[in-house]
């Protein structure tokens, strides 16, 4: 009996088509025949237009904003594929929404990174592909295989080509909760390392910028993975030339960019802002640069489905 | 050791704050106290402000449009209810969306009413309490306790009380699929059925309604469980109407009202329009009123806290 | 080192091995080696003849009459083809007992079509298929992959090749359950519906069965899913004929046919009633004609071993 | 809020209805409300007939033939106090049927003895209480508290007021299998032990009866757990006559007696068979006696309801 | 039926008996009766010498070093409570080890503290209690309810009642990784931050401990959850000294003190070091203070068994 | 797409290399490169040193002595292949540790072997194979295929060709719980049973050993799965030479030998003992015989992975 030969099929939701087709380049494919519209009243309309039977499936889509949106659009297309016997079901999650809420900061809080982990898992996705992670226990939170991409080698890489590391740099992490992401990259770039440590004396009295480590007649990058509203970022780059920094970059990984953030970093103290394409944007202001994670992206997949080591992508 | 009384508390997410307000007061209680909002990049952030721990909780939330939002804060809230180690988390759902996702219609769909039941069992609720399911088999979709409560009685009664049902009239189911439900109202009022039947001939003929039964001169009452952008009802009303109906009267559990369906129907040969508050709707067009679910949601809650039989609500 | 080509294995409980050898056939294979005998306390004694390790197995078993002893039987061999190390085990389940327990009729009931499928999950099922579900939510009972094959193309094609639809003819479902069942086989058909409509106006006053529709001097086939008792059939057919009905005929897909119900339809208004080979009969008096699903079977567990869409079979 | 207050109900399926209600009289309680009857095509059809909101409850069923009627019942109960939100839910088997199924004594066996913990498990249940388990090892096949009755008390009792004891005796177990249970008893009473060891010698070979152990001129009591056609319990009688014993005494716990296992013993050299009510026989023969487990069952239910020890029940 | 009272039990594994027994005191209870042997080849053997039948259990372990046996004895007895009907059990494990593999720092590496959040959660615990996680986020590796206890209000308790904040002083965080831990204490206590950043330059050239932040003339309190080997810690204290500082303490949760930490931290320049009784140790050097969780655990533990909020013990 | 071929990969934890290497050899293939070690308070710490993605792998690990240590080894390993991707994870252990408590001998009792089938399932193993289980019933403890290999045809031709059985001998159990044990050899050889019986008669007197067979004059084989302290083995070697027999034979599948049983066995009247290597040792004193499963479990191995049957195996 001929048994129809197990092929990839790459899937991707409303939330970066742009990137998912840079993939399905990459990998010298196409993105598989899938609908995803609404209904009147808002509900998902999921219509999966070939056969995936006993199939690889990959579905790529960061759970950016619109965020609960995105993520029933993924859940539903995981149920779809999963009823119509898919093979296997990875989830490709380039941005992971609702990261920060990784732990109960407080009494009483949800942990919604969590939460979203379970969900994917029952919905039945069978393999989870994201990149820079915003802690790293996160891949804890799930039972089924978790490959977490850094994109560190490609922003170094970016940083070295640019030429800015050619000048006398510190790599500064924005609060204290980054500083191991910071120190990866400035290890990397064999950099110095420079952290904020914002603080509130008394609930009344403003919140201080406390600058721990040397800034002064530096190129100051800000490293960081997530940038939102961006008002502590530029918030940083202000406290940076105060305190004489020659010039400020950032490399963000992750570009959510809430509010008027495109606009308030357009007129901030940063040059030069490097961000990941795991979010879609348009229009950008002059100062934003974006290096692609399709490649990264790309050749992970193919490594999967070729069953091939994908730690090996980021052995130094 | 004395032990701290295990309480009720009645939560209440977004969606339909006044009707959870209301069943509260039905059941001389108050909402506890915690703050849904939303972070800058639409993150929800959910707030328990009091203690739940060893105590019983309750969220009354309906999964109506935004949809996606209104059940992502329901899950939020269940995974914190979860962590603070609340006894036991029965979710009150008086609109269950996705409900007509509840099979395969054609090959690859996904079963999204399934998928709902499993996000909220794995969240962690405990019990389901929701309000004439879409299809009564949903029921079967959880392992955990459901009460599917049954809004008939209710608008039996208005109907009887408004008279409407003096007159001789007929109960109309406005497709094949909704026959049953229209045929416990006609047998709780003794009143005869009729049935529309949408049929399409050829793919580029019009779509033709066919009315199965009697409905010439008389007082037409279609009944239905969802009404969604009003099309098909409206259509139904002018078939009717030209078919001899004297009056068109319309019974609607859910108004889910997308697009623009108040406009549609108040422009419409629908004379009065009878509606449940399981969704919320501001500034409502003179031919419709609400009933409002809330002495139903309420007596239930308390059967439920209270331990005794819920099904007594429905014996006829 | 030479595996083992993965093979597929058809298993066959006791219920409908004339069935099991029907599809075999159809597939050009055979029933797998496998004794299902008894002990003398009538305990269930399965003995598997030949390896299942690393193959694909498909276990025939309909969970007809004696209802419980087949379904043990099937949850055994499951569990045996389990602990042999089958790659997969799809059960195919021509014709799903407990289905009409689908749902809390009533406060305090059971929803056996429910548990059913939970308990062939947890014993170790990884696929259904299955014909004709009395209730097509049951496919979201399960979270493993079902087939819900459907029966009406080949009971159309039959009733075409007959020419009782040449004549002027009604399609009948004989209650408003079953009205979207009738209606497909009738928009397939492109004929009228009509709909019986059972009542009990008090306590103490005999049924009234009332006609939805027209029917007067026309063909009436009634379509429905189950014959049990045949009782309401039976009386549907004389309902039928009293209002006018010129022949009656009757398409089923499941011959539970309890009771006395061969003898009753054979005395009855019914000229002829198709049936399926779902549930093995012998011996059926002159007005039954079986209408054979194992191509239907075979068709599908062929596209489920080789990959290929099942859902191509039902596209119009 | 005045909470129902949570009590005990004591469910009863068909199996042994006598044994249900002799156990709700020992407790002093009586039999919850249920029907369980058959549709016409062998289904079972539960009807719960009173609130079990929020109470504890316990279902008397053994697993006896015809076991799988006997054991879907058992389970639909399961499921249906689970959906009517019962707190708990214990299931006293008192003879747990396909107990000799514990393990895969050949390739490809079926676990069915685990298959039914499993079974039982995903149904709801809470608890399982049984007596005498045919091994103990069943035990672990649960997750669930599980409390194993032990009768050997009632019989070892039973044998002293009889006066059997008196005289020379000797305790024989029937085969290898049922040493540790010969011996228990054995080691209550302190008295000696033989085994039979059956072996067939080559293929074309009668089977031989082999004692190991002194049973000349003494009393020998055959114990064991479960006697089925009793063939081999007759054929240890009469070896164990040839072998000079003087009285052949048979204490078995679970009486299935299959076939003519009745006729078969009252023919036999077994003076004295005592037998538990664990499985309902009317019309047993004059040297049949019934020890019932009633009290030990009430006793157990009890202890467990007030939170008290069980395991206290077998300190020696 | 009188109902024995729920009553709440504390049982202590080997580890760590000495707090056990003052959490015990603490609350005014005692430690329960239960004996962990051995068998002659090692393995554990629990004996609960007391009915937990219905009755809530705590029990005290903490998994330090021997981290396997610990573990084991700690899951063990959850398996033997579970099994012995015990309401609810509740782990206090006040230093959770194998806590620094939480996530996948290479490829192919365990995320070993994920495995045993699953491996408690299998064998019944049904609520963790922690102090001081080594990364917040393992909270969410659990499913079931998790009280992270806060040690630092303790330690900030005891350097203000030191003197030693009166002093100029600054907070260290021995390395990138715990600024966060470090931050929470200098915020409590209102002082600066300094952080050491370990770094190896190539590969054959020594590792160097780069300081940012000022720690010139300044008392340096090294702030940390673990100590182990020391050996870090002792370097890092030679570098402050070297670097300026006055004087060096350190305030460290977890005494792992592995191989000859004592001896290491004995003869170092760390003028005194504090940690709790989270691990127990026999005849600390002089420079060691103990200060007991034992109030913290124990106020924690009556609040949850009374049902009162715990997170109000680290309200600011 | 070139796909990596599925590899079969062996891993072998630190239990017992010895035996590893020789099954891996018996392949023809290598131990995969996999480093366990630990870091300085005892954690263990596993490196897989080479990819694992998509391919089917093997851990063999006896869970002998250090237990608990031996066991985590084996979790944690099947955790890092789990997260690494593997295809398929079967754990191969020679000898079950934990094997005895598998059953509450007496109330609250842990079934530490149940738990240990739990640990292994939840971690993520996919396949057990094991030998000699203690009792068979512990195949049940999983639901994930379960192998258990006999090594009674091993020992049978050992004894055949050692000639002992050419001598006038009988097969002895040493207590009735291994009577089925001992059976299973004595049939296969075609001898005699005898049965060592243990009994206190009162508290303070010492135990007696009763034999309940024949040994005068006759070479005892005494055959047992576990020998641990020796030291009712040597009390039964005793009580056999004392009651007539002519030579005292041992053959004992796993080689615990806790404490002294090595000195033990060497001056007792034992004449010679065969083991198995199923645990590792060395400096055996010379009565010791070792007999290798290597070639079993090498071949069992093979069988699976190439998907023969296992059972063929053992067909008499």
């Amino acid at each position: 009996m001929q048994i129809q030969k197990n092929e990839m099929k790459i899937f991707s939701g409303n939330a970066n088509r742009a990137l998912a087709t840079k993939v399905a380049n990459y990998i010298g494919s196409r993105l598989a025949d899938c609908e995803i519209g609404r209904f009147a009243d808002g509900e998902i309309n999921v219509k999966i237009g070939e056969t995936v039977r006993g199939h690889d499936t990959f579905i790529i889509q960061p759970t950016c904003p619109p965020v609960n949106d995105n993520l029933m659009e993924l859940l539903i297309m995981i149920d779809a594929l999963k009823r119509a016997s898919a093979n296997s079901i990875a989830v490709v999650i380039p941005y992971y929404g609702y990261a920060r809420q990784d732990r109960k900061a407080k009494g009483r809080d949800p942990i919604t990174a969590k939460l979203v982990a379970n969900l994917l898992t029952i919905a039945g996705a069978t393999r989870v592909m994201t990149v820079d992670l915003h802690s790293e226990q996160i891949q804890g939170f799930f039972d089924i295989p978790l490959d977490n991409l850094w994109s560190f080698p490609i922003f170094a890489k970016t940083l070295k080509e640019s030429g800015i590391t050619k000048e006398d740099y510190v790599i500064v992490s924005p609060d204290v909760g980054g500083v191991k992401r910071a120190r990866q990259i400035a290890e990397r770039l064999g950099g110095p390392l420079a952290i904020l440590d914002k603080r509130r004396p008394k609930d009344n009295i403003a919140e201080i910028l406390n600058i721990i480590g040397e800034v002064e007649g530096k190129t100051a990058i800000i490293v960081d993975d997530i940038v939102d509203t961006a008002r502590s970022l530029v918030n940083a780059a202000a406290a940076l030339k105060k305190n004489g920094a020659k010039r400020v970059i950032a490399c963000i990984t992750h570009p959510v960019l809430s509010d008027d953030a495109k606009e308030r970093i357009k007129n901030s103290d940063i040059e030069k802002i490097y961000i990941s394409d795991s979010i879609y944007h348009e229009n950008l202001p002059e100062n934003f640069e974006v290096v692609s994670l399709a490649p990264l992206l790309g050749e992970a997949i193919v490594r999967v489905r070729k069953n091939l080591s994908v730690s090996i992508l980021f052995r130094q």
